[in-house]
C-alpha cells in the first residue's frame, strides 16, 4: 500500500536544510520536509531576561508563526487581530523547550538566543520542521557566537542534537512524517522529539478520533525514533558543508 | 522511600469530587487531587459556534485559568493583562480535547456545552484534576440537558468516560501524580488522559533536566494507567451518589 | 408583607464568614450572603507601586472579579475579551476605597497588600459581600504580617472596621440586602459602606426607575446603617474565631 | 470666610452654556464651571444596539473622556495606551445612567443618542459640568430628531431636566461646586445628580479621609440640591436663547 | 467659475489662529481653516525618551485624535475600539516630523515637547491646519521654557518656521486648502508642508482616481507654496499679538 | 564618484523577481532590490468587505510586516506586542492604495484580493520592493481568477502597471533606489510610485535633516521615472517567462 504522495508508511518526505539563508541572523536555515517550509533564524544578544540575571547562566527561547498564505486559504495576521492564538503559544513553547533540552546555559554564560520560526509554506509537519530546523540555526549561532568571544571556550554549550517528526495512525496503519492531507485524516497524532542517542525530549500524542491503545502508541513511538535518527544524519550533514 | 508527603511512589494524593456546588450551572463539581482544588462548571447553552451551524452537531469547548492567589506568590490576573497566556490557551485546549473525546457530537445535537475550570488552589496537577472534575460536570450537565429535552434521547451523548493524571521521575523515580514540590524537582514530566477502557486521549511528556529512555516512559505510563483507572471509580462513585 | 425569600423587610439573608479559606493566602475568606459567595484573599508584598516608593507608606488595593458561570448564564471571560468591562473596574475601585478608609499607611510601612475578590455565586450585594468579607482577609492578612514583623508593632494598621451593604426600594418598601430578583425589580438602589462606628466611607445611590426624593433616601440610609451594624458583629465574632 | 477663588461656600463658579458648538452635531454645547471646561456633543442615529432591537424602545448613551493636556501635567491617551480606565469607564457610566433617567424610552422611540463629553480643560467637576452640559445638548438633538420625524409628535422623550454638582467637605466646612484645588484638600467628596423638581438621580459620596456623619452627609445634600436648582435655571435660560 | 464656498482656486479659506486656549499647556492654539477646527496643545517636560538619554538632545513628537462627532457621522473613539487606526499613527508621525524639521535639539537640551493636536470639527485639511496650528503652540512653549530656564539663552531651538496646506486637482482643476466636499472629489490629492522660506519637508501626492502628470504636480506645487507663504504670515501675525 | 556598492547615483541595484514561490497562493513572487527580500503573495477570495458589498465592485488590499529577524537587529513581533506600529500601517495603506491606482473594481467584480508583503531580509527600499513584486503576484492572480470564471472575461481588470522606487539626497549628490545606510545617511527621502506611462501615483517625499529646495525635488523625480520605467521593463519580462 503506498501513500498519497507515493511513500511508505515509515519513510520521510525529502527533508533539506539550507544555512545562511539570511545576512542579518547569526544563524539562519530554510528547512522543508516536503512541501512543507519554515524559515528559522537564531539572534544571539547579550544579557538575559530580568529573571535570570546574575546567575551566570544564558537563555534560549523561541518564537513560531505562519504568514497569512502559508496555508491553502488565507489566514489573518495574528498582529492585525492583536492577540496570539492558542495554537501558536503552544507551539512557540514547544520548540523553546526542545531546544533547550540541549542546552548548557551556564557554558552559554549570560547570552540569549531567539530563535524565529516563521513557516512561508505549510502542508503538515510546521512544528517538526522548525525544531529540526532551528536546531541548525542554533549550532550556527553558537559557532558564531564563539568566534565573537561572546560564548567562552572550554566548555560547549550544545550537550546534544534534536530533531522532531510527526507521526500518526492514518485508515490503521502507522505513518510517518505526515503531509498535511494525512494530518487532517489521522486518527492519531503524535509529535516526538528526540535527541541524537535515541532519548525523547518531547512525546506529545493526542487522539482525534479514537482513543489509541498501548500498541499503537509502542508503534508510532518506533516510527518516530526511526524518523528522528534519520533527520539527526540530515543535521549533521547540513552542518558539515562549508558555507 | 516514601515521598514528601508520606506517599508511595504509585499512590494518588486524596481525591475528591463534590458536585452541585453552583446553583447557577447546569453541572457543577469542585474537585481536589490533595490541595490542589479546581472548581468546574458545565454551562449548557443552544446553538454551536457559526463554522457548525446546519451540520446537526453539537460542540463541547473549555476554558481553564487560575485565581490569582490560587499559587504560593499571586500572579499578575490575565484580564488587567490583557491577554492570555500562552499556559493558559494550552491547558484550555488540553481540557476541550479531552473532554470531546468521549461526546458523541451528533447525539449532542446543536447544543454547545462549556466547561469552566478555576483553580482555587494550586498544588500541581491542575490540569489533571480539572480534566477529571470536568468530565463529571460534564455528565450532570447532559444528564440536565436530557431532563430538558434540549438532547434527545435515545442516542447517549457520552460515549465513554475520561480522567487525567500526572506522572513524572524524581531522583530516578517515576511517581504518580506530582504535588508541587515534586513537580518542580521532576526531571521528566508527564500528563496522561485516559478513557475507562484504559486506552489513551492525550499522552504529553516533557524532559525537564534530562532526555527520557524508552523504559523510563514505559513506567511512566504504566503508573498513569493505574491512575487513571484509580480516577474512573472515584468519578462513578461520584456520580452514583444522589445529590 | 413577606420578601421572596421569607424575610422582613430589614432582615439580611443568612451571612457567613469562613476564614483560612486558602493555603497560600495571608488572609483567606469564604464569605456568603445567602447565595452570593464571595472568595476573598490578601496578599502581603513587602514594597510599594513607584509612586509611593520612599513615603513610608503601605498601599492597599483590590481587584473584583466574577467567575464566568457565577451567574444565571455564562458570561464571557474578561481575560479572553481582553479587557475589563466598565462595572469590574468600578467595583474594584471601590472595594480598594473602602478597604483603604480604615487603613494607617504610616503604621503599615512600605507593604502592597491587594485584596482579590472573586465571587463564585452571585444573587445580588457581590460588591457588598466582597467588602464584608475582604475586612476580614485584611484584618488576618495583617495579623499575619505582624508575625512576620514585617509591619512593626506598637502602632495598629487598621483604623476601624468596615462592612458593606445594599438597600434598595422595591415596590415601594425599602429592603435591606437585595437579592437579585429584588435588585432588578428595584426603583432604587443603594450600597452603602459604613465604619463600626456608623459613619460613611461611600453612599452609592442610583434612581434605577424614578429619581428618589429626600425622605426615601432618609430611609434607606437608616435601614443600611442597621445592616452594617450587624455586618460588624459577624466580623468580629469571625475574627474571635480560632481557626 | 471665603474661599480660594473668593466664593461663599454655598455660590457655583460661573456657570456658562453655549449651545450649536458643532455643526455636524445634532446638539453640541460647551459647558463651562469656572475654568472647566467640557464640550458635549449629542449624536443621533436611527435603531438600537442589538439587544434592544424589536422593543420599540430607543437608547441613550455616553462617553466621556479628557484630552491629554487638559489637566495641569500631560496624562497618556488612553487610545494610546489602548485600554481605557476604570475612572474614564465609571464617569462614562454615571453619566449616561444620569440623562436615561429622564428619558421615556418609548417615546424616543428605536433611535439611539449618544453624548459624547470631551474635557478640554479640567479644574475640578468635570464628570457634574459634563452631565450639565449633555442635558442640553440631548434636548437639542431631540428636538432635531422631532423636526426630522425621527421621533413621533404627540408625546414628549423627555420627562424632565437633571443637572449634577460636587460638594465636599474642606477644612470641616460643606462647599458647593469644588474646583480642583479644594477637591484635592477635601475630606469627603460628593457628586449629586438631580432633577428639575429637586429629587436625586444619583448620590455618590466618598470618605477621601475620614469616614462621615450623618449630618454631614445631610449638609451636603442640602447644599447640593440648591446648586442643582440654579443650575436647572442656566439650562432653562440656555434652552430659551435663540440661536 | 468659482468654488463651492465661493473662492477662487488660489485661495485660502479664512484662517485664524488664537493663542492661550488652555491654562494649562504650556502653548496652546486654536487654529481654523475655514470650518476645520483643530486645537493644538504644546507640553514641556523635563527629561526625553529612553533612547535619547544623555545626548544632551531633546525630541518633540505629536499626537494628533479626532474627536467622534467632529464629522459628520459619529466615529468610534479609539480608546473604546483599543487601537489607534492607520491613518492617526500616519497623521501624528507627519505632523511630529514637520515640526522636528524646525528644531535644533542640541539647543533643545534634553526637554521633550509633545504637540496634542486633537479635531474639534474637520471639513478637509485638519491635518494641514494641526501642523500650521501647532508651529504657533510650540513656538509659545518654547518661550515659556526659556522664561523657565529649562531651555539655556544663547541658541534658539526654533531654526526655521514650518506651515502645510492641501493642495488637489478637482475637475480638472488646480486648488488650494481643499474643504472635505472638494476633497472627497478630488482626483489628485497633495499635502504639502513648507518652511518660511519656501523649502519642502513633506511633499505627499497621491493620485486618489487617475494618476498625475508632471506638469499637474509642478502646478499643485506651485500652488502648496504660495499657499503657505500665506500661513507663514499668518503664523508671524498671530504670535506677534500679545496675549 | 561611486556609490557603497559600486553603484553609480541613477543605477538600480540587482532586481529579481521570482514567481510562484507558494503552492497555496493565487499569485506569488520573491522580489528582490540587492539584499532586500520580500515575499508578496496574492490571495483571491470571492465577496468584498461589507461596505462594498452589492455595488458589484470588487476590492484589493495589502498587508505589509516585516520577520523578527530581516532587520540587523532583532525587533520585536507586532503579534507578540499586540499591536502594529504606525510605520506597518502606514506602508500597508501605500501598498494597497499603489495597486488600487491600476485596478479597474468593476471589471473585478465582487472579489477582493489581498497582497499580503513580508519582507524576509531588509536593506533598504523595502515598500518599494513590494510594492513592484506584489505588482506580478496582483497580476497572476488575475490570471489565475479569470481562469476559474471568478472573473468575467471581455474588460480587463487591470488598467495599467506599477512600480516604485526610492530615491534621495545623500552628500547632496540625487541616488537613485536607496540601500540602507545610503537610507540613513539621506538629508531627502522620497518614495515614488508610478505607472508604466510614466505619471504618478504617489509622491512621498520627507526632509530628513534639511527643508530641500524645488530643484532637488525635481532632480530627484527625474531618477524615480527613469527608475520605474527600468522596473516595468523587468516586471513585463517577468511576466513574460513561462512558469
Amino acid at each position: 500500500m503506498s501513500r498519497i504522495d507515493g511513500r511508505t508508511p515509515e519513510q520521510l518526505r525529502p527533508v533539506t536544510i539550507e544555512r545562511g539563508w539570511s545576512k542579518h541572523a547569526e544563524g539562519s536555515v530554510l528547512v522543508s520536509f516536503g512541501d512543507t517550509k519554515v524559515f528559522c533564524t537564531a539572534s544571539v544578544a547579550e544579557g538575559v531576561p530580568r529573571w535570570r540575571k546574575g546567575t551566570g547562566e544564558g537563555w534560549v527561547t523561541a518564537e513560531y508563526a505562519m504568514l497569512p498564505r502559508s496555508t491553502n486559504t488565507r489566514g489573518d495576521r495574528e498582529s492585525v487581530r492583536g492577540k496570539i492564538g492558542g495554537r501558536t503559544h503552544e507551539i512557540s513553547r514547544l520548540i523553546g523547550r526542545s531546544l533547550r533540552a540541549v542546552i548548557d546555559f551556564k557554558a552559554l554564560g549570560e547570552n540569549t538566543i531567539v530563535l524565529d520560526c516563521d513557516v512561508l509554506q505549510a502542508d503538515g509537519g510546521t512544528r517538526t520542521a522548525a525544531i529540526t530546523g532551528a536546531y541548525v540555526a542554533l549550532a550556527d549561532s553558537i559557532t558564531w557566537a564563539q568566534g565573537k568571544k561572546l560564548i567562552k571556550h572550554g566548555r560547549q554549550p550544545l550537550t546534544g542534537t534534536v530533531s522532531a517528526v510527526s507521526v500518526g495512525i492514518v485508515d490503521g496503519i502507522p505513518l510517518l512524517d505526515l503531509c498535511y492531507e494525512e494530518d487532517v485524516r489521522a486518527e492519531t497524532d503524535m509529535n516526538v522529539v528526540c535527541t541524537g542517542d535515541g532519548r525523547f525530549v518531547e512525546v506529545q500524542g493526542t487522539a482525534e478520533a479514537e482513543p489509541f491503545a498501548r500498541d499503537e502508541l509502542n508503534s508510532l513511538l518506533d516510527l518516530a525514533v526511526t524518523g528522528c535518527a534519520t533527520l539527526d544524519t540530515t543535521q549533521r550533514e547540513a552542518l558539515a558543508r562549508t558555507r
